[in-house]
């Protein structure tokens, strides 16, 4: 019988855990889905609640009918978005963040407010550069 | 004169706020280059110290000479990277995050260490669904 010595992280850890790093770690997909500029800004918006489709592109500045479904769908897929049909006339389909979309859309919120934040020395830095 | 109230935010302040959810607002620009692809996982490897742009590229899986050269370009014009070219043969170019660099790239960070350790979550929202 092997001696009991503390080991770190199993290799089934190490298999479960994503690996950014790695050209066919699935891991890229989710960071592609989480990180792409309408996913990113609809998981913020709904880290203030429950919206309609309409909703959510009426707060996010710029975004298209097509490219907002297309970013709710991936999002949805990787369980971050639940999508509630209701049956009414007219439709009304509404958005909201799953437990596990709580947790991704507030490390996404933590990164967007450090950009909104700090946007002024991100910009004198461009100044100081063309100077 | 008026009287004094407590203004939580001034117009100023504002403005030099960035705004992410406004489609005219630079905010995004930083935004896209922080979190495309080969843009975050630059800066999560420069966290660990200077790179060469070898060295760079070979941490970084399945990225390409070219793209890795525009990424680590836009980082350097929002003033997150330093390029340091050494005046020696065969040419040396070294990277490094600046200070600015280094509060953005430890955001970014935090990201992607959420998206590692929680993948199986999401592989299995994948199978739920596929189910």
């Amino acid at each position: 019988m092997k001696p009991k010595i503390p080991v770190p992280e199993t290799l089934t850890d190490q298999l479960r855990r994503g690996a950014l790093m790695a050209t066919e770690c699935p891991s890229r997909d989710v960071l592609k889905h989480v990180t792409s500029r309408w996913g990113m800004l609809s998981l913020i918006v709904l880290l203030d609640g429950t919206h309609r489709f309409s909703e959510l592109r009426r707060k996010i500045g710029g975004v298209s009918e097509k490219m907002l479904a297309q970013s709710l769908q991936a999002l949805e897929g990787d369980g971050f978005i639940l999508r509630k049909s209701l049956p009414v006339v007219p439709p009304h389909v509404e958005y909201s963040l799953t437990p596990l979309g709580v947790e991704v859309a507030v490390q996404v919120r933590q990164l967007g407010d450090w950009i909104e934040l700090n946007l002024s020395r991100v910009l004198q830095a461009h100044v100081q550069r063309a100077a």
